[in-house]
Protein backbone atom coordinates (compact mmCIF):
# COMPACT_ATOMS: atom_id res chain seq x y z
CA UNK A 1 0.00 0.00 0.00
CA UNK A 2 1.11 3.28 -1.30
CA UNK A 3 1.09 6.15 0.77
CA UNK A 4 0.17 8.33 -2.19
CA UNK A 5 -3.48 7.02 -3.30
CA UNK A 6 -4.34 5.73 0.09
CA UNK A 7 -7.00 6.28 2.03
CA UNK A 8 -6.09 4.78 4.98
CA UNK A 9 -2.71 6.82 5.49
CA UNK A 10 -1.77 3.89 8.69
CA UNK A 11 2.33 3.58 7.86
CA UNK A 12 1.96 6.98 6.65
CA UNK A 13 4.83 9.75 7.55
CA UNK A 14 2.78 12.58 6.40
CA UNK A 15 0.87 14.42 9.26
CA UNK A 16 -2.92 14.63 8.59
CA UNK A 17 -5.69 16.81 10.77
CA UNK A 18 -7.77 14.93 13.05
CA UNK A 19 -11.44 14.48 13.03
CA UNK A 20 -11.89 16.11 9.78
CA UNK A 21 -12.31 14.40 6.29
CA UNK A 22 -12.77 15.96 2.68
CA UNK A 23 -15.76 14.44 0.78
CA UNK A 24 -16.06 15.03 -2.89
CA UNK A 25 -19.27 14.84 -5.37
CA UNK A 26 -17.24 14.55 -8.45
CA UNK A 27 -20.10 15.31 -11.30
CA UNK A 28 -19.76 14.46 -14.75
CA UNK A 29 -22.44 14.66 -17.75
CA UNK A 30 -22.28 12.32 -20.49
CA UNK A 31 -25.79 10.60 -22.64
CA UNK A 32 -27.80 13.30 -20.85
CA UNK A 33 -27.61 11.82 -18.04
CA UNK A 34 -25.76 13.59 -14.71
CA UNK A 35 -23.15 10.63 -13.22
CA UNK A 36 -21.10 10.94 -9.97
CA UNK A 37 -17.61 9.46 -9.65
CA UNK A 38 -18.06 6.49 -6.48
CA UNK A 39 -15.48 4.41 -5.23
CA UNK A 40 -15.99 1.10 -3.26
CA UNK A 41 -13.37 0.03 -0.75
CA UNK A 42 -11.78 -3.13 0.18
CA UNK A 43 -13.44 -5.02 1.90
CA UNK A 44 -17.03 -3.85 1.51
CA UNK A 45 -19.75 -3.71 -0.76
CA UNK A 46 -20.82 -0.61 -0.88
CA UNK A 47 -19.50 2.85 -2.21
CA UNK A 48 -18.52 5.91 -1.17
CA UNK A 49 -17.88 9.58 -2.76
CA UNK A 50 -14.65 10.36 -3.05
CA UNK A 51 -12.09 11.75 0.04
CA UNK A 52 -9.50 11.47 2.11
CA UNK A 53 -7.42 13.41 4.51
CA UNK A 54 -6.22 16.95 5.09
CA UNK A 55 -2.34 17.08 5.59
CA UNK A 56 -1.37 19.51 8.37
CA UNK A 57 0.41 22.03 5.80
CA UNK A 58 -2.69 21.86 3.37
CA UNK A 59 -6.14 24.19 2.61
CA UNK A 60 -8.66 22.28 2.69
CA UNK A 61 -9.22 23.40 -0.79
CA UNK A 62 -5.63 21.81 -1.40
CA UNK A 63 -6.54 18.95 -0.22
CA UNK A 64 -9.99 18.15 -2.53
CA UNK A 65 -7.53 18.91 -5.16
CA UNK A 66 -5.12 16.78 -4.64
CA UNK A 67 -7.14 13.58 -4.01
CA UNK A 68 -9.66 14.71 -6.97
CA UNK A 69 -6.52 14.67 -8.87
CA UNK A 70 -5.41 11.13 -7.50
CA UNK A 71 -8.69 9.74 -8.90
CA UNK A 72 -9.57 11.66 -12.15
CA UNK A 73 -6.14 12.68 -13.44
CA UNK A 74 -7.66 16.52 -13.27
CA UNK A 75 -6.01 19.40 -12.11
CA UNK A 76 -7.80 22.72 -11.77
CA UNK A 77 -10.73 21.04 -10.98
CA UNK A 78 -14.28 23.37 -10.68
CA UNK A 79 -14.49 22.93 -6.51
CA UNK A 80 -17.65 24.15 -4.77
CA UNK A 81 -17.90 23.60 -0.99
CA UNK A 82 -21.87 22.79 -0.15
CA UNK A 83 -21.85 21.58 3.41
CA UNK A 84 -20.13 20.21 5.95
CA UNK A 85 -21.66 16.82 7.86
CA UNK A 86 -20.93 16.48 11.53
CA UNK A 87 -23.42 13.75 13.47
CA UNK A 88 -22.16 12.38 16.34
CA UNK A 89 -23.63 8.89 14.40
CA UNK A 90 -20.76 9.63 12.02
CA UNK A 91 -17.91 8.48 14.76
CA UNK A 92 -19.61 5.26 14.89
CA UNK A 93 -20.51 4.61 11.45
CA UNK A 94 -16.71 4.80 11.14
CA UNK A 95 -15.15 2.86 14.19
CA UNK A 96 -17.63 -0.22 12.33
CA UNK A 97 -15.87 0.58 9.12
CA UNK A 98 -12.33 0.05 10.41
CA UNK A 99 -13.11 -2.52 12.45
CA UNK A 100 -14.91 -4.50 9.95
CA UNK A 101 -11.84 -3.14 7.32
CA UNK A 102 -9.05 -5.10 10.24
CA UNK A 103 -11.43 -8.37 10.49
CA UNK A 104 -11.14 -8.73 6.72
CA UNK A 105 -8.09 -7.40 5.82
CA UNK A 106 -4.46 -8.28 6.96
CA UNK A 107 -3.73 -4.60 7.69
CA UNK A 108 -4.36 -4.29 11.29
CA UNK A 109 -5.34 -0.62 12.34
CA UNK A 110 -4.42 -0.02 15.90
CA UNK A 111 -7.79 0.32 18.44
CA UNK A 112 -5.52 3.60 19.78
CA UNK A 113 -5.11 5.25 16.03
CA UNK A 114 -6.65 8.42 15.44
CA UNK A 115 -8.80 5.99 12.28
CA UNK A 116 -10.90 4.89 14.82
CA UNK A 117 -11.88 8.77 15.79
CA UNK A 118 -14.70 10.58 14.94
CA UNK A 119 -15.01 12.43 11.49
CA UNK A 120 -16.50 16.01 10.25
CA UNK A 121 -17.07 15.61 6.59
CA UNK A 122 -16.35 18.67 4.76
CA UNK A 123 -18.32 18.90 1.26
CA UNK A 124 -17.08 19.67 -1.77
CA UNK A 125 -18.77 19.09 -5.42
CA UNK A 126 -16.84 19.59 -8.64
CA UNK A 127 -18.10 19.56 -12.26
CA UNK A 128 -15.72 17.89 -14.60
CA UNK A 129 -15.48 17.27 -18.32
CA UNK A 130 -16.30 14.09 -18.31
CA UNK A 131 -14.50 12.17 -21.59
CA UNK A 132 -11.47 14.15 -20.07
CA UNK A 133 -11.70 12.25 -16.60
CA UNK A 134 -9.30 9.20 -16.00
CA UNK A 135 -11.22 7.08 -13.97
CA UNK A 136 -7.98 5.30 -10.96
CA UNK A 137 -8.60 3.58 -8.45
CA UNK A 138 -6.76 3.79 -4.87
CA UNK A 139 -5.14 0.63 -3.98
CA UNK A 140 -7.44 0.47 -1.55
CA UNK A 141 -10.71 0.56 -3.82
CA UNK A 142 -12.00 -2.40 -5.32
CA UNK A 143 -13.59 -0.52 -7.58
CA UNK A 144 -14.05 3.43 -9.18
CA UNK A 145 -16.34 4.19 -11.70
CA UNK A 146 -18.96 6.57 -12.97
CA UNK A 147 -22.68 6.07 -11.85
CA UNK A 148 -25.92 7.81 -13.31
CA UNK A 149 -27.14 10.02 -10.26
CA UNK A 150 -30.69 8.23 -11.00
CA UNK A 151 -29.36 4.93 -10.25
CA UNK A 152 -26.72 5.16 -7.39
CA UNK A 153 -25.67 1.52 -5.87
CA UNK A 154 -25.54 0.75 -2.17
CA UNK A 155 -23.79 3.84 -0.34
CA UNK A 156 -21.91 3.77 2.73
CA UNK A 157 -22.32 5.71 5.68
CA UNK A 158 -24.36 9.28 5.25
CA UNK A 159 -22.78 9.12 1.44
CA UNK A 160 -26.19 9.05 -0.30
CA UNK A 161 -26.98 11.69 1.63
CA UNK A 162 -24.64 13.86 0.65
CA UNK A 163 -24.97 13.18 -2.72
CA UNK A 164 -28.20 14.19 -2.01
CA UNK A 165 -27.18 17.42 -0.55
CA UNK A 166 -24.60 18.05 -3.16
CA UNK A 167 -27.38 18.11 -5.76
CA UNK A 168 -29.71 20.52 -3.85
CA UNK A 169 -26.67 22.92 -3.54
CA UNK A 170 -26.05 22.58 -7.20
CA UNK A 171 -29.60 23.55 -8.07
CA UNK A 172 -29.28 26.49 -5.99
CA UNK A 173 -25.87 27.66 -7.14
CA UNK A 174 -27.20 27.51 -10.91
CA UNK A 175 -29.88 30.09 -9.61
CA UNK A 176 -27.03 32.77 -9.15
CA UNK A 177 -24.21 31.34 -10.81
CA UNK A 178 -23.53 30.18 -14.51
CA UNK A 179 -22.31 26.73 -15.03
CA UNK A 180 -21.56 24.28 -17.57
CA UNK A 181 -18.23 25.03 -19.20
CA UNK A 182 -17.02 21.95 -17.67
CA UNK A 183 -20.11 19.59 -18.57
CA UNK A 184 -20.77 21.19 -22.30
CA UNK A 185 -18.43 20.52 -25.39
CA UNK A 186 -16.42 23.70 -26.29
CA UNK A 187 -19.20 24.33 -28.96
CA UNK A 188 -22.77 23.29 -28.44
CA UNK A 189 -26.02 24.08 -29.64
CA UNK A 190 -29.41 25.91 -27.49
CA UNK A 191 -31.00 22.57 -26.81
CA UNK A 192 -27.72 20.96 -26.09
CA UNK A 193 -27.32 23.36 -22.68
CA UNK A 194 -30.98 23.31 -21.86
CA UNK A 195 -30.73 19.98 -21.88
CA UNK A 196 -27.86 19.97 -19.45
CA UNK A 197 -29.91 22.40 -16.98
CA UNK A 198 -33.39 19.83 -17.63
CA UNK A 199 -31.34 17.26 -16.45
CA UNK A 200 -30.02 18.94 -13.28
CA UNK A 201 -33.00 20.48 -12.16
CA UNK A 202 -34.91 17.82 -13.10
CA UNK A 203 -37.72 19.70 -15.07
CA UNK A 204 -38.76 20.93 -18.16
CA UNK A 205 -37.46 24.56 -19.27
CA UNK A 206 -39.71 27.14 -21.54
CA UNK A 207 -36.86 27.22 -24.24
CA UNK A 208 -37.57 30.74 -25.24
CA UNK A 209 -37.17 31.85 -21.87
CA UNK A 210 -34.36 29.43 -21.22
CA UNK A 211 -32.74 31.35 -24.16
CA UNK A 212 -33.54 34.45 -23.67
CA UNK A 213 -31.88 34.74 -20.31
CA UNK A 214 -28.66 33.41 -21.40
CA UNK A 215 -28.57 35.52 -24.56
CA UNK A 216 -29.17 38.72 -22.50
CA UNK A 217 -26.88 38.21 -19.63
CA UNK A 218 -24.12 37.68 -22.66
CA UNK A 219 -22.67 34.74 -21.76
CA UNK A 220 -23.56 32.75 -24.47
CA UNK A 221 -21.47 33.93 -27.95
CA UNK A 222 -23.81 32.63 -31.37
CA UNK A 223 -20.79 31.10 -33.58
CA UNK A 224 -20.99 31.01 -37.43
CA UNK A 225 -21.31 27.30 -37.65
CA UNK A 226 -24.36 25.20 -36.85
CA UNK A 227 -24.07 21.18 -36.20
CA UNK A 228 -24.96 19.05 -38.98
CA UNK A 229 -27.72 16.67 -37.34
CA UNK A 230 -29.83 15.62 -39.91
CA UNK A 231 -31.02 16.58 -43.78
CA UNK A 232 -33.34 19.43 -42.70
CA UNK A 233 -31.54 19.93 -38.94
CA UNK A 234 -28.40 22.28 -38.51
CA UNK A 235 -28.86 24.45 -35.17
CA UNK A 236 -26.18 26.76 -34.85
CA UNK A 237 -23.31 26.59 -32.97
CA UNK A 238 -22.65 28.34 -29.03
CA UNK A 239 -19.84 28.87 -27.04
CA UNK A 240 -19.05 30.75 -23.79
CA UNK A 241 -17.82 34.30 -22.88
CA UNK A 242 -15.35 32.81 -20.64
CA UNK A 243 -14.61 36.09 -19.59
CA UNK A 244 -17.97 36.88 -18.27
CA UNK A 245 -18.64 33.59 -17.45
CA UNK A 246 -15.58 33.98 -14.92
CA UNK A 247 -17.16 37.52 -14.34
CA UNK A 248 -20.41 35.73 -13.01
CA UNK A 249 -19.07 33.26 -11.23
CA UNK A 250 -18.10 36.03 -8.59
CA UNK A 251 -20.34 38.69 -8.85
CA UNK A 252 -23.40 36.92 -9.57
CA UNK A 253 -25.65 36.78 -12.24
CA UNK A 254 -29.49 36.28 -12.59
CA UNK A 255 -30.57 32.56 -14.31
CA UNK A 256 -33.67 32.06 -13.08
CA UNK A 257 -35.68 30.10 -15.81
CA UNK B 1 -11.81 29.44 35.15
CA UNK B 2 -14.51 27.07 34.63
CA UNK B 3 -15.13 25.15 31.76
CA UNK B 4 -18.84 26.18 31.33
CA UNK B 5 -18.09 29.19 29.75
CA UNK B 6 -14.16 28.89 28.61
CA UNK B 7 -13.36 28.89 25.16
CA UNK B 8 -9.82 27.77 26.27
CA UNK B 9 -10.63 24.17 27.63
CA UNK B 10 -7.58 23.86 29.44
CA UNK B 11 -8.22 21.64 32.93
CA UNK B 12 -11.30 20.33 31.14
CA UNK B 13 -12.59 16.33 32.00
CA UNK B 14 -14.56 17.01 28.69
CA UNK B 15 -12.83 15.30 25.21
CA UNK B 16 -13.03 17.56 22.64
CA UNK B 17 -12.54 16.94 18.72
CA UNK B 18 -9.43 18.29 17.77
CA UNK B 19 -8.33 20.58 14.42
CA UNK B 20 -11.84 21.80 14.07
CA UNK B 21 -14.01 24.52 15.83
CA UNK B 22 -17.32 25.93 15.47
CA UNK B 23 -17.51 29.95 14.75
CA UNK B 24 -21.09 31.31 14.68
CA UNK B 25 -21.75 34.70 13.19
CA UNK B 26 -25.04 35.53 15.88
CA UNK B 27 -26.91 38.41 13.82
CA UNK B 28 -29.77 40.83 15.23
CA UNK B 29 -31.96 43.64 14.37
CA UNK B 30 -32.48 46.73 15.77
CA UNK B 31 -33.03 50.49 15.12
CA UNK B 32 -33.25 49.73 11.31
CA UNK B 33 -29.12 47.82 11.03
CA UNK B 34 -27.87 45.25 11.35
CA UNK B 35 -26.20 43.86 14.23
CA UNK B 36 -23.57 41.20 14.62
CA UNK B 37 -22.58 39.62 18.41
CA UNK B 38 -18.64 39.45 18.90
CA UNK B 39 -16.40 38.84 21.88
CA UNK B 40 -13.12 40.21 22.75
CA UNK B 41 -10.95 37.71 24.41
CA UNK B 42 -8.40 38.58 26.90
CA UNK B 43 -5.72 39.97 27.03
CA UNK B 44 -6.30 41.10 23.08
CA UNK B 45 -7.67 44.15 22.10
CA UNK B 46 -9.45 42.36 18.98
CA UNK B 47 -12.49 41.20 18.57
CA UNK B 48 -14.05 37.28 17.29
CA UNK B 49 -17.11 36.12 16.22
CA UNK B 50 -18.51 34.04 18.72
CA UNK B 51 -17.40 30.60 18.64
CA UNK B 52 -15.75 27.11 20.36
CA UNK B 53 -14.86 23.43 20.10
CA UNK B 54 -16.67 20.52 19.63
CA UNK B 55 -17.55 18.18 22.39
CA UNK B 56 -16.88 14.36 21.13
CA UNK B 57 -20.29 13.29 21.49
CA UNK B 58 -22.21 15.93 20.18
CA UNK B 59 -23.25 16.75 16.47
CA UNK B 60 -21.42 20.26 15.15
CA UNK B 61 -25.07 21.72 15.04
CA UNK B 62 -25.08 20.48 18.90
CA UNK B 63 -22.26 22.53 19.69
CA UNK B 64 -23.40 25.47 17.77
CA UNK B 65 -26.66 25.74 20.12
CA UNK B 66 -24.81 24.65 23.15
CA UNK B 67 -22.43 27.75 22.49
CA UNK B 68 -24.70 30.22 21.55
CA UNK B 69 -26.90 29.51 24.34
CA UNK B 70 -23.99 30.53 26.40
CA UNK B 71 -23.56 33.78 25.02
CA UNK B 72 -27.01 34.81 24.43
CA UNK B 73 -29.27 33.09 26.94
CA UNK B 74 -31.54 31.72 23.54
CA UNK B 75 -32.24 28.21 23.34
CA UNK B 76 -33.45 26.52 19.64
CA UNK B 77 -31.30 29.17 18.02
CA UNK B 78 -31.77 29.86 13.92
CA UNK B 79 -28.72 28.03 12.54
CA UNK B 80 -27.55 28.30 9.28
CA UNK B 81 -24.64 26.45 8.01
CA UNK B 82 -22.48 28.86 5.28
CA UNK B 83 -19.48 28.14 4.95
CA UNK B 84 -16.04 26.01 6.19
CA UNK B 85 -12.89 27.83 6.48
CA UNK B 86 -9.81 25.76 6.15
CA UNK B 87 -6.63 27.56 5.16
CA UNK B 88 -3.24 26.54 6.51
CA UNK B 89 -2.47 30.17 7.47
CA UNK B 90 -5.02 29.76 10.33
CA UNK B 91 -2.91 27.73 11.57
CA UNK B 92 -0.28 29.92 12.38
CA UNK B 93 -2.66 32.48 13.08
CA UNK B 94 -4.27 30.35 16.11
CA UNK B 95 -0.68 29.67 17.42
CA UNK B 96 0.53 33.19 17.18
CA UNK B 97 -2.57 33.53 19.50
CA UNK B 98 -1.93 30.85 22.08
CA UNK B 99 1.75 31.85 22.51
CA UNK B 100 0.76 35.84 23.36
CA UNK B 101 -2.32 34.43 25.01
CA UNK B 102 0.68 32.80 27.32
CA UNK B 103 3.24 35.33 27.52
CA UNK B 104 0.24 37.58 29.00
CA UNK B 105 -1.44 35.86 31.42
CA UNK B 106 -0.85 33.57 33.94
CA UNK B 107 -2.56 30.28 32.27
CA UNK B 108 0.18 29.08 30.05
CA UNK B 109 -0.82 26.03 27.51
CA UNK B 110 1.51 23.65 27.24
CA UNK B 111 3.49 23.66 24.20
CA UNK B 112 2.55 20.51 22.82
CA UNK B 113 -1.84 21.06 24.09
CA UNK B 114 -3.68 20.15 20.81
CA UNK B 115 -4.67 24.16 21.39
CA UNK B 116 -1.43 24.73 19.95
CA UNK B 117 -2.60 22.83 16.66
CA UNK B 118 -4.49 24.24 13.22
CA UNK B 119 -8.07 24.73 13.38
CA UNK B 120 -10.74 24.16 10.53
CA UNK B 121 -13.76 26.35 11.19
CA UNK B 122 -17.09 25.47 10.64
CA UNK B 123 -18.90 28.82 9.90
CA UNK B 124 -22.51 29.35 11.06
CA UNK B 125 -24.91 32.39 11.19
CA UNK B 126 -27.62 32.45 13.25
CA UNK B 127 -30.92 35.14 13.10
CA UNK B 128 -31.85 36.26 16.86
CA UNK B 129 -34.62 38.64 17.90
CA UNK B 130 -32.28 41.11 19.33
CA UNK B 131 -34.31 42.10 22.41
CA UNK B 132 -33.98 38.72 23.73
CA UNK B 133 -30.41 38.02 23.50
CA UNK B 134 -28.84 38.36 26.98
CA UNK B 135 -25.51 38.74 26.03
CA UNK B 136 -23.36 36.85 28.59
CA UNK B 137 -19.25 37.43 28.44
CA UNK B 138 -17.13 34.41 29.32
CA UNK B 139 -14.46 34.03 32.26
CA UNK B 140 -11.68 34.75 29.02
CA UNK B 141 -13.62 37.40 27.51
CA UNK B 142 -12.97 41.27 28.76
CA UNK B 143 -16.48 42.11 26.94
CA UNK B 144 -18.86 40.88 24.80
CA UNK B 145 -21.16 43.43 22.59
CA UNK B 146 -23.56 43.73 19.79
CA UNK B 147 -21.78 45.91 16.87
CA UNK B 148 -23.28 47.36 13.66
CA UNK B 149 -22.41 45.13 10.64
CA UNK B 150 -21.33 48.47 9.23
CA UNK B 151 -19.11 49.65 11.76
CA UNK B 152 -16.68 46.57 12.89
CA UNK B 153 -13.61 47.09 15.33
CA UNK B 154 -10.66 45.68 14.59
CA UNK B 155 -11.02 41.73 14.01
CA UNK B 156 -8.98 39.04 14.78
CA UNK B 157 -7.41 36.10 12.60
CA UNK B 158 -10.15 35.59 9.31
CA UNK B 159 -12.76 36.63 11.53
CA UNK B 160 -13.63 39.54 9.00
CA UNK B 161 -13.73 37.50 6.11
CA UNK B 162 -16.15 34.72 8.21
CA UNK B 163 -18.69 38.01 8.95
CA UNK B 164 -18.35 39.04 5.15
CA UNK B 165 -19.19 35.22 3.62
CA UNK B 166 -22.21 34.85 6.26
CA UNK B 167 -23.68 38.25 4.84
CA UNK B 168 -23.13 37.05 1.09
CA UNK B 169 -24.48 33.40 2.09
CA UNK B 170 -27.27 35.77 3.96
CA UNK B 171 -28.25 37.69 0.94
CA UNK B 172 -28.47 34.37 -1.68
CA UNK B 173 -30.33 32.32 0.98
CA UNK B 174 -33.22 35.05 1.42
CA UNK B 175 -33.63 34.77 -2.28
CA UNK B 176 -35.09 30.94 -1.85
CA UNK B 177 -36.08 31.41 1.93
CA UNK B 178 -38.23 33.46 3.88
CA UNK B 179 -36.71 35.55 6.44
CA UNK B 180 -37.56 37.94 9.14
CA UNK B 181 -39.43 35.70 11.84
CA UNK B 182 -36.26 35.64 14.59
CA UNK B 183 -35.52 39.31 13.65
CA UNK B 184 -38.76 41.42 13.43
CA UNK B 185 -41.44 41.50 16.35
CA UNK B 186 -44.44 39.62 16.35
CA UNK B 187 -46.46 42.12 14.17
CA UNK B 188 -44.76 44.37 12.13
CA UNK B 189 -45.71 47.01 9.11
CA UNK B 190 -45.00 46.30 5.23
CA UNK B 191 -42.36 49.09 5.56
CA UNK B 192 -40.83 47.59 8.73
CA UNK B 193 -40.03 44.12 6.74
CA UNK B 194 -39.26 45.57 3.98
CA UNK B 195 -36.44 48.06 5.58
CA UNK B 196 -35.11 44.71 6.82
CA UNK B 197 -34.71 43.34 3.69
CA UNK B 198 -33.40 46.84 2.27
CA UNK B 199 -30.78 46.83 5.19
CA UNK B 200 -29.26 43.25 4.49
CA UNK B 201 -29.23 43.50 0.96
CA UNK B 202 -27.89 46.99 1.28
CA UNK B 203 -30.35 48.15 -1.67
CA UNK B 204 -33.80 49.68 -2.14
CA UNK B 205 -36.56 47.95 -3.61
CA UNK B 206 -39.76 48.70 -5.58
CA UNK B 207 -42.09 48.64 -2.68
CA UNK B 208 -45.38 47.61 -4.91
CA UNK B 209 -43.21 44.36 -6.22
CA UNK B 210 -41.87 43.76 -3.01
CA UNK B 211 -45.20 43.73 -1.30
CA UNK B 212 -46.79 41.53 -3.98
CA UNK B 213 -44.60 39.02 -4.12
CA UNK B 214 -45.01 38.56 -0.46
CA UNK B 215 -48.51 38.48 -0.81
CA UNK B 216 -48.54 36.21 -3.34
CA UNK B 217 -46.54 32.93 -1.77
CA UNK B 218 -49.04 33.77 0.98
CA UNK B 219 -46.03 34.47 3.80
CA UNK B 220 -47.67 37.27 5.66
CA UNK B 221 -51.45 37.09 7.30
CA UNK B 222 -52.57 40.75 7.24
CA UNK B 223 -54.45 41.62 10.49
CA UNK B 224 -57.19 43.76 11.78
CA UNK B 225 -55.22 46.01 13.41
CA UNK B 226 -53.19 49.27 12.87
CA UNK B 227 -50.02 50.57 14.10
CA UNK B 228 -50.51 54.34 14.84
CA UNK B 229 -47.09 56.17 13.96
CA UNK B 230 -48.67 60.11 14.16
CA UNK B 231 -52.28 61.70 13.41
CA UNK B 232 -52.55 61.01 9.76
CA UNK B 233 -50.38 57.52 9.32
CA UNK B 234 -51.89 54.19 10.73
CA UNK B 235 -50.25 51.59 8.81
CA UNK B 236 -51.84 48.12 9.01
CA UNK B 237 -49.75 45.19 10.45
CA UNK B 238 -49.17 41.97 9.66
CA UNK B 239 -47.97 38.45 10.90
CA UNK B 240 -45.94 35.91 8.96
CA UNK B 241 -48.01 32.91 8.45
CA UNK B 242 -45.53 30.61 10.59
CA UNK B 243 -46.94 26.97 9.39
CA UNK B 244 -46.42 28.41 5.33
CA UNK B 245 -43.18 29.99 6.82
CA UNK B 246 -41.69 26.35 7.69
CA UNK B 247 -42.87 24.70 4.95
CA UNK B 248 -40.89 27.30 2.92
CA UNK B 249 -37.91 27.07 4.75
CA UNK B 250 -37.80 23.66 3.61
CA UNK B 251 -38.60 23.40 0.30
CA UNK B 252 -37.62 27.11 -0.67
CA UNK B 253 -39.82 29.88 -2.53
CA UNK B 254 -38.82 32.14 -5.38
CA UNK B 255 -38.52 35.45 -3.48
CA UNK B 256 -36.46 37.75 -6.14
CA UNK B 257 -37.65 41.20 -5.76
Amino acid sequence: MTHKDSTIPLSDSETYLKNVTVDNVILGYHDKELKVLLQKPLPFDKWTVTGGYIKSNESVEESAERIAFSRTGLKNIFLQQFQFFGSAQRGLDIVQYHELYNQSTQTKIPKDHWLFDRFISLGFYSLTEFSMVKVQKSSINQDCQWWSINELPPMMFDHKLIIEAALKALRLHMVHFPIGYELLPEKFTLPEIQNLYETILGKTLDNRNFTKKLMKNGILIKLKETKKIGAHRSPWLYKFDKERYDDYLSTGVDLIF
